[in-house]
Protein backbone atom coordinates (compact mmCIF):
# COMPACT_ATOMS: atom_id res chain seq x y z
CA UNK A 1 0.00 0.00 0.00
CA UNK A 2 1.65 3.05 -1.02
CA UNK A 3 1.50 5.78 1.88
CA UNK A 4 1.59 8.56 -1.06
CA UNK A 5 -2.05 7.90 -0.85
CA UNK A 6 -4.11 9.93 1.71
CA UNK A 7 -5.52 8.02 5.02
CA UNK A 8 -8.83 7.28 3.51
CA UNK A 9 -7.79 6.45 -0.38
CA UNK A 10 -5.67 3.52 1.74
CA UNK A 11 -8.37 2.59 3.49
CA UNK A 12 -10.86 2.21 0.63
CA UNK A 13 -8.34 0.60 -1.23
CA UNK A 14 -7.85 -1.57 1.45
CA UNK A 15 -11.39 -2.41 2.30
CA UNK A 16 -11.82 -3.09 -1.65
CA UNK A 17 -8.62 -5.39 -1.30
CA UNK A 18 -10.54 -7.25 1.26
CA UNK A 19 -12.95 -8.99 -1.61
CA UNK A 20 -13.23 -12.17 -2.96
CA UNK A 21 -10.56 -12.07 -6.22
CA UNK A 22 -9.84 -8.43 -5.80
CA UNK A 23 -6.32 -8.09 -5.64
CA UNK A 24 -4.23 -4.55 -4.35
CA UNK A 25 -4.33 -3.89 -8.27
CA UNK A 26 -7.54 -4.16 -8.86
CA UNK A 27 -8.29 -2.51 -5.50
CA UNK A 28 -6.29 0.47 -6.39
CA UNK A 29 -8.42 0.64 -9.58
CA UNK A 30 -11.28 0.32 -8.14
CA UNK A 31 -10.84 2.70 -5.52
CA UNK A 32 -9.51 5.62 -8.13
CA UNK A 33 -12.84 5.10 -9.96
CA UNK A 34 -14.46 6.03 -6.47
CA UNK A 35 -12.35 8.95 -6.38
CA UNK A 36 -13.56 10.26 -10.06
CA UNK A 37 -17.08 9.28 -10.01
CA UNK A 38 -19.94 11.55 -9.44
CA UNK A 39 -20.87 12.10 -5.96
CA UNK A 40 -24.09 10.61 -6.52
CA UNK A 41 -22.86 7.07 -7.92
CA UNK A 42 -20.08 6.93 -5.23
CA UNK A 43 -23.00 7.54 -2.95
CA UNK A 44 -25.39 5.41 -4.24
CA UNK A 45 -22.83 2.58 -3.90
CA UNK A 46 -22.18 3.34 -0.16
CA UNK A 47 -26.09 3.48 0.87
CA UNK A 48 -26.15 -0.15 -1.54
CA UNK A 49 -23.80 -1.83 0.88
CA UNK A 50 -25.01 0.33 3.64
CA UNK A 51 -28.82 -1.44 2.79
CA UNK A 52 -28.05 -4.70 1.90
CA UNK A 53 -25.90 -5.20 5.47
CA UNK A 54 -29.19 -3.22 6.95
CA UNK A 55 -32.24 -4.21 5.57
CA UNK A 56 -31.04 -8.18 4.97
CA UNK A 57 -31.91 -10.80 7.16
CA UNK A 58 -32.70 -14.22 7.37
CA UNK A 59 -36.48 -15.49 7.00
CA UNK A 60 -37.80 -16.87 9.91
CA UNK A 61 -38.91 -20.46 8.82
CA UNK A 62 -36.45 -21.52 6.24
CA UNK A 63 -33.47 -19.05 6.75
CA UNK A 64 -33.05 -17.64 3.47
CA UNK A 65 -31.89 -14.37 2.85
CA UNK A 66 -35.04 -12.03 2.99
CA UNK A 67 -35.83 -8.14 3.86
CA UNK A 68 -39.32 -9.42 5.56
CA UNK A 69 -39.08 -11.59 8.22
CA UNK A 70 -41.14 -14.44 6.21
CA UNK A 71 -39.07 -14.74 2.48
CA UNK A 72 -41.29 -14.65 -0.62
CA UNK A 73 -40.72 -18.30 -1.19
CA UNK A 74 -42.29 -19.13 2.34
CA UNK A 75 -44.96 -17.13 1.75
CA UNK A 76 -45.85 -17.89 -1.64
CA UNK A 77 -49.33 -19.63 -1.05
CA UNK A 78 -48.99 -21.53 -4.40
CA UNK A 79 -45.50 -23.29 -2.97
CA UNK A 80 -46.01 -26.81 -1.45
CA UNK A 81 -44.54 -26.23 2.25
CA UNK A 82 -45.13 -29.89 2.54
CA UNK A 83 -41.46 -30.54 0.68
CA UNK A 84 -38.85 -29.32 2.14
CA UNK A 85 -35.89 -29.05 0.08
CA UNK A 86 -32.41 -28.51 1.98
CA UNK A 87 -29.95 -26.30 0.83
CA UNK A 88 -26.11 -25.53 2.19
CA UNK A 89 -26.78 -21.59 1.25
CA UNK A 90 -28.57 -19.20 -0.35
CA UNK A 91 -26.92 -19.19 -3.53
CA UNK A 92 -28.08 -22.94 -4.05
CA UNK A 93 -31.61 -22.07 -3.73
CA UNK A 94 -31.16 -19.40 -6.40
CA UNK A 95 -29.87 -21.61 -8.87
CA UNK A 96 -32.58 -24.50 -8.52
CA UNK A 97 -35.36 -21.78 -8.60
CA UNK A 98 -33.57 -20.91 -11.87
CA UNK A 99 -35.01 -24.27 -13.21
CA UNK A 100 -38.76 -23.37 -12.55
CA UNK A 101 -39.12 -26.72 -11.56
CA UNK A 102 -39.39 -26.27 -7.89
CA UNK A 103 -42.42 -25.78 -6.09
CA UNK A 104 -40.87 -27.23 -2.51
CA UNK A 105 -40.20 -24.43 -0.35
CA UNK A 106 -36.80 -24.35 1.41
CA UNK A 107 -33.93 -24.92 4.34
CA UNK A 108 -30.48 -23.46 4.05
CA UNK A 109 -28.54 -24.75 6.61
CA UNK A 110 -25.58 -22.04 6.29
CA UNK A 111 -23.07 -24.64 5.21
CA UNK A 112 -22.31 -27.79 5.83
CA UNK A 113 -20.76 -29.94 8.67
CA UNK A 114 -16.61 -29.99 8.94
CA UNK A 115 -15.78 -30.76 12.59
CA UNK A 116 -12.52 -30.37 11.26
CA UNK A 117 -13.08 -26.60 10.88
CA UNK A 118 -15.37 -26.44 14.14
CA UNK A 119 -18.47 -26.67 12.62
CA UNK A 120 -20.62 -28.57 14.08
CA UNK A 121 -24.99 -28.83 14.16
CA UNK A 122 -25.36 -26.47 16.56
CA UNK A 123 -23.60 -23.96 14.01
CA UNK A 124 -25.87 -24.80 11.50
CA UNK A 125 -29.63 -24.16 11.25
CA UNK A 126 -29.88 -27.81 11.63
CA UNK A 127 -32.08 -27.68 15.16
CA UNK A 128 -34.54 -25.53 13.19
CA UNK A 129 -34.98 -27.95 10.63
CA UNK A 130 -36.02 -31.05 12.75
CA UNK A 131 -38.50 -28.78 14.50
CA UNK A 132 -40.19 -27.75 11.36
CA UNK A 133 -39.88 -31.57 10.25
CA UNK A 134 -41.45 -32.94 13.61
CA UNK A 135 -44.33 -29.84 13.75
CA UNK A 136 -45.24 -28.69 10.42
CA UNK A 137 -47.34 -31.27 8.12
CA UNK A 138 -44.14 -32.47 6.14
CA UNK A 139 -44.50 -35.17 3.64
CA UNK A 140 -40.98 -35.54 1.95
CA UNK A 141 -37.54 -33.50 2.70
CA UNK A 142 -35.60 -33.54 -0.59
CA UNK A 143 -31.90 -33.59 0.12
CA UNK A 144 -30.03 -30.87 -2.34
CA UNK A 145 -26.70 -30.90 -0.29
CA UNK A 146 -23.27 -30.70 -2.93
CA UNK A 147 -22.65 -34.15 -3.83
CA UNK A 148 -19.23 -34.40 -2.15
CA UNK A 149 -18.05 -35.57 1.13
CA UNK A 150 -19.15 -33.08 3.02
CA UNK A 151 -22.68 -32.39 1.73
CA UNK A 152 -23.39 -36.50 1.38
CA UNK A 153 -21.89 -36.31 5.34
CA UNK A 154 -24.45 -33.73 6.73
CA UNK A 155 -27.34 -35.11 4.24
CA UNK A 156 -26.61 -38.48 6.16
CA UNK A 157 -26.87 -37.09 9.82
CA UNK A 158 -30.00 -34.85 8.87
CA UNK A 159 -31.31 -38.27 7.53
CA UNK A 160 -30.57 -39.85 10.72
CA UNK A 161 -32.25 -37.08 13.16
CA UNK A 162 -35.88 -37.49 11.14
CA UNK A 163 -35.96 -40.55 10.07
CA UNK A 164 -37.53 -42.01 13.10
CA UNK A 165 -40.50 -39.10 11.97
CA UNK A 166 -41.25 -41.08 9.27
CA UNK A 167 -41.00 -38.69 6.54
CA UNK A 168 -40.34 -39.70 3.34
CA UNK A 169 -36.12 -38.81 2.62
CA UNK A 170 -34.92 -38.51 -1.42
CA UNK A 171 -32.21 -36.56 -2.49
CA UNK A 172 -31.16 -35.27 -5.86
CA UNK A 173 -30.64 -37.49 -8.48
CA UNK A 174 -26.54 -38.51 -9.06
CA UNK A 175 -25.31 -39.04 -12.54
CA UNK A 176 -23.94 -38.03 -15.67
CA UNK A 177 -24.19 -34.11 -16.39
CA UNK A 178 -26.56 -33.55 -19.41
CA UNK A 179 -24.21 -32.38 -22.05
CA UNK A 180 -20.73 -34.50 -20.88
CA UNK A 181 -19.41 -37.54 -22.52
CA UNK A 182 -18.93 -40.72 -20.71
CA UNK A 183 -15.31 -40.95 -22.42
CA UNK A 184 -14.44 -38.25 -19.65
CA UNK A 185 -17.32 -38.83 -16.90
CA UNK A 186 -15.30 -40.09 -14.12
CA UNK A 187 -15.86 -43.13 -12.17
CA UNK A 188 -17.67 -42.33 -9.70
CA UNK A 189 -19.95 -40.30 -11.29
CA UNK A 190 -19.84 -43.83 -13.87
CA UNK A 191 -20.80 -45.51 -10.77
CA UNK A 192 -23.72 -43.30 -9.88
CA UNK A 193 -24.99 -43.38 -13.13
CA UNK A 194 -25.32 -47.56 -13.24
CA UNK A 195 -26.51 -47.49 -10.16
CA UNK A 196 -29.36 -45.09 -10.86
CA UNK A 197 -30.40 -46.28 -14.21
CA UNK A 198 -33.56 -45.70 -14.71
CA UNK A 199 -36.45 -46.49 -17.20
CA UNK A 200 -36.47 -45.27 -20.52
CA UNK A 201 -39.95 -44.04 -21.48
CA UNK B 1 7.03 -29.07 -45.55
CA UNK B 2 10.55 -27.73 -46.34
CA UNK B 3 11.31 -29.71 -49.59
CA UNK B 4 15.16 -30.13 -48.39
CA UNK B 5 13.86 -33.29 -46.87
CA UNK B 6 14.26 -36.33 -48.21
CA UNK B 7 11.26 -37.64 -50.00
CA UNK B 8 10.76 -40.70 -47.38
CA UNK B 9 11.45 -37.90 -44.28
CA UNK B 10 8.70 -35.79 -45.47
CA UNK B 11 6.66 -38.39 -45.89
CA UNK B 12 6.78 -39.80 -41.72
CA UNK B 13 6.90 -36.21 -41.19
CA UNK B 14 3.22 -35.90 -43.13
CA UNK B 15 2.40 -39.45 -42.08
CA UNK B 16 2.80 -38.41 -38.18
CA UNK B 17 1.28 -34.40 -38.70
CA UNK B 18 -2.04 -37.05 -39.42
CA UNK B 19 -2.30 -37.87 -36.35
CA UNK B 20 -4.97 -35.74 -33.66
CA UNK B 21 -3.09 -33.48 -31.89
CA UNK B 22 0.16 -33.39 -33.71
CA UNK B 23 1.21 -30.52 -35.62
CA UNK B 24 3.59 -29.60 -38.28
CA UNK B 25 6.33 -29.08 -35.99
CA UNK B 26 5.72 -32.06 -33.51
CA UNK B 27 5.45 -34.07 -36.36
CA UNK B 28 9.01 -32.98 -37.62
CA UNK B 29 10.12 -33.54 -33.88
CA UNK B 30 8.61 -37.33 -33.91
CA UNK B 31 10.12 -38.05 -37.75
CA UNK B 32 13.83 -36.81 -36.48
CA UNK B 33 13.39 -38.87 -33.27
CA UNK B 34 12.55 -41.97 -35.19
CA UNK B 35 15.67 -41.06 -37.90
CA UNK B 36 17.81 -41.07 -34.50
CA UNK B 37 16.47 -43.62 -32.71
CA UNK B 38 18.18 -47.29 -33.03
CA UNK B 39 16.79 -49.36 -35.86
CA UNK B 40 15.34 -51.84 -33.39
CA UNK B 41 13.52 -49.24 -31.87
CA UNK B 42 11.63 -47.60 -34.91
CA UNK B 43 10.99 -51.13 -36.61
CA UNK B 44 9.22 -52.14 -33.25
CA UNK B 45 7.38 -48.79 -33.41
CA UNK B 46 6.44 -50.16 -37.13
CA UNK B 47 5.57 -53.21 -36.22
CA UNK B 48 3.29 -52.56 -33.57
CA UNK B 49 1.60 -50.31 -35.51
CA UNK B 50 0.91 -52.74 -38.04
CA UNK B 51 -0.18 -55.35 -35.56
CA UNK B 52 -2.77 -53.35 -34.51
CA UNK B 53 -4.31 -52.73 -37.94
CA UNK B 54 -3.80 -56.53 -38.72
CA UNK B 55 -4.76 -57.94 -35.82
CA UNK B 56 -7.51 -56.08 -33.99
CA UNK B 57 -10.88 -56.63 -35.24
CA UNK B 58 -14.57 -56.27 -34.32
CA UNK B 59 -16.20 -58.70 -32.22
CA UNK B 60 -18.73 -60.21 -34.17
CA UNK B 61 -20.77 -59.97 -31.41
CA UNK B 62 -20.47 -56.57 -29.53
CA UNK B 63 -18.24 -55.52 -32.14
CA UNK B 64 -15.87 -53.85 -29.54
CA UNK B 65 -12.52 -54.15 -30.62
CA UNK B 66 -10.75 -57.64 -30.03
CA UNK B 67 -8.01 -59.72 -31.39
CA UNK B 68 -10.60 -63.16 -31.66
CA UNK B 69 -13.38 -63.45 -33.16
CA UNK B 70 -15.51 -62.88 -30.11
CA UNK B 71 -14.05 -60.51 -27.51
CA UNK B 72 -12.81 -61.10 -23.97
CA UNK B 73 -16.28 -59.56 -22.49
CA UNK B 74 -18.52 -61.78 -24.58
CA UNK B 75 -16.60 -64.78 -24.02
CA UNK B 76 -16.42 -64.26 -20.22
CA UNK B 77 -19.07 -67.27 -18.58
CA UNK B 78 -19.36 -65.03 -15.75
CA UNK B 79 -21.34 -62.06 -17.41
CA UNK B 80 -24.91 -62.04 -17.52
CA UNK B 81 -25.83 -61.66 -21.41
CA UNK B 82 -29.06 -61.13 -20.70
CA UNK B 83 -27.94 -57.69 -19.58
CA UNK B 84 -26.82 -55.48 -22.89
CA UNK B 85 -24.82 -52.30 -22.39
CA UNK B 86 -25.32 -50.06 -25.67
CA UNK B 87 -22.20 -47.50 -25.96
CA UNK B 88 -21.27 -45.19 -28.90
CA UNK B 89 -17.67 -46.29 -29.12
CA UNK B 90 -15.12 -48.83 -27.78
CA UNK B 91 -13.44 -46.32 -25.55
CA UNK B 92 -16.63 -45.84 -23.69
CA UNK B 93 -16.89 -49.28 -22.52
CA UNK B 94 -13.00 -48.82 -21.38
CA UNK B 95 -14.27 -45.80 -18.82
CA UNK B 96 -17.80 -47.54 -17.95
CA UNK B 97 -15.47 -51.52 -17.49
CA UNK B 98 -12.82 -49.51 -15.13
CA UNK B 99 -15.76 -49.05 -12.45
CA UNK B 100 -15.89 -52.60 -12.04
CA UNK B 101 -19.66 -52.41 -11.38
CA UNK B 102 -20.75 -54.16 -14.51
CA UNK B 103 -21.44 -57.62 -15.13
CA UNK B 104 -23.31 -56.73 -18.22
CA UNK B 105 -22.28 -57.52 -22.03
CA UNK B 106 -21.83 -54.51 -24.65
CA UNK B 107 -23.02 -53.74 -27.58
CA UNK B 108 -21.08 -50.70 -29.77
CA UNK B 109 -22.78 -48.70 -32.00
CA UNK B 110 -19.84 -47.10 -34.03
CA UNK B 111 -20.95 -43.56 -32.91
CA UNK B 112 -23.87 -41.86 -33.07
CA UNK B 113 -26.88 -40.82 -35.19
CA UNK B 114 -26.17 -37.70 -37.50
CA UNK B 115 -27.93 -37.58 -40.34
CA UNK B 116 -27.08 -34.31 -41.56
CA UNK B 117 -23.41 -35.60 -41.68
CA UNK B 118 -24.39 -38.54 -43.29
CA UNK B 119 -24.49 -40.96 -40.60
CA UNK B 120 -27.43 -42.86 -40.78
CA UNK B 121 -29.01 -46.42 -39.07
CA UNK B 122 -27.12 -48.22 -41.39
CA UNK B 123 -23.70 -46.75 -40.81
CA UNK B 124 -23.81 -47.85 -37.13
CA UNK B 125 -24.39 -51.66 -36.16
CA UNK B 126 -28.30 -50.91 -34.95
CA UNK B 127 -29.06 -53.51 -37.04
CA UNK B 128 -27.21 -55.75 -35.62
CA UNK B 129 -28.12 -55.09 -32.00
CA UNK B 130 -32.01 -55.64 -33.29
CA UNK B 131 -31.02 -59.08 -34.18
CA UNK B 132 -29.66 -59.62 -30.77
CA UNK B 133 -32.38 -58.63 -29.07
CA UNK B 134 -35.03 -60.46 -30.77
CA UNK B 135 -33.03 -63.84 -31.12
CA UNK B 136 -31.41 -63.55 -27.71
CA UNK B 137 -32.10 -64.30 -24.05
CA UNK B 138 -32.42 -60.38 -23.36
CA UNK B 139 -33.98 -59.65 -20.83
CA UNK B 140 -32.52 -55.24 -20.31
CA UNK B 141 -30.96 -53.37 -22.64
CA UNK B 142 -29.16 -50.11 -20.76
CA UNK B 143 -28.56 -46.87 -22.83
CA UNK B 144 -25.47 -45.48 -22.08
CA UNK B 145 -24.71 -42.86 -25.21
CA UNK B 146 -23.39 -40.10 -24.00
CA UNK B 147 -25.84 -37.48 -22.48
CA UNK B 148 -25.81 -35.25 -25.28
CA UNK B 149 -28.69 -34.56 -28.35
CA UNK B 150 -26.71 -37.04 -30.71
CA UNK B 151 -26.82 -39.38 -27.59
CA UNK B 152 -30.22 -39.01 -26.64
CA UNK B 153 -31.65 -38.62 -29.95
CA UNK B 154 -29.78 -42.08 -30.74
CA UNK B 155 -31.19 -43.92 -27.98
CA UNK B 156 -34.49 -43.02 -29.07
CA UNK B 157 -34.46 -44.50 -32.07
CA UNK B 158 -32.70 -47.76 -30.82
CA UNK B 159 -35.60 -47.51 -27.98
CA UNK B 160 -38.37 -47.40 -30.61
CA UNK B 161 -37.20 -50.69 -32.36
CA UNK B 162 -36.88 -53.07 -29.63
CA UNK B 163 -39.68 -51.43 -27.85
CA UNK B 164 -42.12 -54.10 -28.98
CA UNK B 165 -40.31 -57.04 -28.23
CA UNK B 166 -40.92 -55.93 -24.42
CA UNK B 167 -37.76 -55.97 -23.46
CA UNK B 168 -36.56 -53.72 -20.47
CA UNK B 169 -35.37 -50.19 -21.33
CA UNK B 170 -32.98 -48.13 -19.11
CA UNK B 171 -30.47 -45.61 -19.57
CA UNK B 172 -27.58 -44.00 -16.95
CA UNK B 173 -28.95 -42.30 -14.35
CA UNK B 174 -29.17 -37.91 -15.08
CA UNK B 175 -28.25 -36.13 -12.49
CA UNK B 176 -25.36 -33.88 -10.50
CA UNK B 177 -22.03 -35.18 -11.12
CA UNK B 178 -20.47 -36.18 -7.65
CA UNK B 179 -17.85 -34.07 -6.36
CA UNK B 180 -19.56 -31.31 -8.28
CA UNK B 181 -21.49 -28.44 -6.67
CA UNK B 182 -25.14 -27.16 -6.68
CA UNK B 183 -23.74 -23.38 -7.29
CA UNK B 184 -22.70 -23.74 -10.64
CA UNK B 185 -24.33 -26.93 -11.87
CA UNK B 186 -26.68 -26.00 -15.25
CA UNK B 187 -30.51 -25.92 -15.27
CA UNK B 188 -30.09 -28.92 -17.19
CA UNK B 189 -28.14 -31.17 -14.78
CA UNK B 190 -30.42 -29.58 -11.74
CA UNK B 191 -33.87 -30.38 -13.58
CA UNK B 192 -32.19 -33.94 -14.30
CA UNK B 193 -31.18 -34.07 -10.46
CA UNK B 194 -34.45 -32.58 -9.17
CA UNK B 195 -37.09 -35.46 -11.51
CA UNK B 196 -34.90 -37.94 -10.96
CA UNK B 197 -34.55 -37.61 -6.87
CA UNK B 198 -34.14 -41.01 -5.44
CA UNK B 199 -34.85 -42.02 -2.18
CA UNK B 200 -31.59 -42.05 0.68
CA UNK B 201 -31.55 -44.74 2.58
Amino acid sequence: MSSAYTESLNRLIEEFGKLPGVGPKTAERLAFHVLKAEQSEAMALAEAIKDVKIKIKRCRTCYNFSEEPICSICSDPRRDKSLICIVEQPKDVIALEKTGACKWVYHVLGGHLAPLEGIEPENLTIDKLVERVRNGDVKEVIMATNPNMAGDGTSLYISSLIKSTGVKITRLARGLPAGSTIEYASGKILTDAINGRQELD
